[in-house]
């Protein structure tokens, strides 16, 4: 079967994640709106469709079509050996997925801590105050707590010895944040060895490297999730 | 087999959700923090543990310990005939609860543009902001969407003919947006009559309104995600 994905063509932003699991499970699938263009993508979004999708990124899979991309993460991981069958593990590695979501929300408001709907130039004092608190007290949270879970199994992959869906997601995660913010990042990875580890191995694998080298990984752009904005990082 | 399920034993917030399919379902279960205090929570917070979730609600259910609300109701929905077995209607229920999780985070937000970490009163002038653009924006994109699918599915439920926890959420939704902002909700309420009257219906089941009525359903408050702010309700 191929897979069709559906997202914004010209960023990474939570299409990313799912973009990561396939080709790591070298799955076969078109990203739809970057070969055929928008209009493809806004047909499947309306509510004739039945199961319209609120916003992209979603996952045509034969008859179904799968949104939000933890549930498309929950679909494609049994599936392809990137989380377990059985269902406690399933549903941990699942979990893992939704506590890496939050934090995607959050490095976003960094940029938009008044809303999505407003420019990101219009929001630059909020944008800066909310950067402080997000270094200060947010990223240690969740990247401690990741790094916890990764020392506490021996450092190999945060469910274990086998790698899920949810590290791939961590490997972008501390991509996209050296890329938003050089300068803090920087700073900050002293206090996860094991979370810098695990990127460095997850770049190496065969199939994600071929991926990175490719033009089917669009570069980190100012207007995806991950947006390098000097005035946010001091 | 009784759950126990440890949250935050003053507010509503995002425990709430589960309390609610809880108590439809008619499950047996404990509120571990408002019945035994603080204490145990924190216990299974611990990383020794072994699958220590990052933050409340979780949910103990035999050796399973379960944590993120949308992945709680993922594990419930399908052992309590509040979502359907098979794995499309699964997934589908899933996913609308996913975009209620991003929902109810953007609520929060109206009151913590500037994140989690700082007070109110630290926020108040973004918060107004914040609160103007989810009022143009935010509110209408979500729940005329909600509203869109009932309409298209005849107005009895999110996905058809049987409530599911999704359904429940929604109930919740309208039920907060009504405590923390009369004026706004009740001017906007004339867009969603599908909406509203779902939330009706729900209220009048019998274990949601023996619930609602007993001391099990906290009232709201100004420390859980819906708060009446006066100066963010013109």
């Amino acid at each position: 079967m191929r897979y069709e994905l559906y997202y914004w063509p010209g960023i990474q932003g939570r299409g990313e994640y799912v973009r990561l699991a396939l080709e790591e499970a070298g799955a076969d699938y078109a990203d739809v709106a970057r070969e055929r263009g928008m209009a493809a993508m806004m047909k499947m979004m309306e509510v004739s469709s039945g199961t319209p999708p609120f916003a992209p990124p979603f996952l045509k899979a034969g008859k179904l079509v799968i949104g939000q991309t933890a549930n498309i993460l929950l679909y494609l991981g049994s599936r392809h050996g990137l989380a377990p069958k059985a269902e406690a593990g399933k549903l941990w590695v699942h979990q893992l997925q939704l506590t890496v979501t939050d934090f995607v929300l959050e490095i976003h408001d960094t940029h938009h801590p008044l809303g999505p709907s407003l420019y990101y130039e219009d929001q630059l004092q909020p944008a800066k105050r909310r950067t402080e608190e997000f270094w200060k007290e947010r990223v240690p949270k969740y990247l401690e707590y990741f790094e916890g879970l990764l020392e506490s199994n021996g450092g190999f992959y945060l469910t274990g010895r086998r790698l899920t869906y949810a590290d791939l997601s961590l490997f972008q995660i501390v991509e996209g944040l050296r890329y938003a913010f050089p300068k803090r990042m920087k700073a900050f990875e002293r206090n996860i060895p094991g979370l810098v580890d695990l990127h460095d191995r997850i770049a190496a694998r065969a199939n994600i490297k071929a991926y990175l080298a490719s033009d089917r990984r669009i570069a980190f752009n100012e207007d995806g999730i991950f947006r390098r904005y000097k005035a946010l990082d001091l």
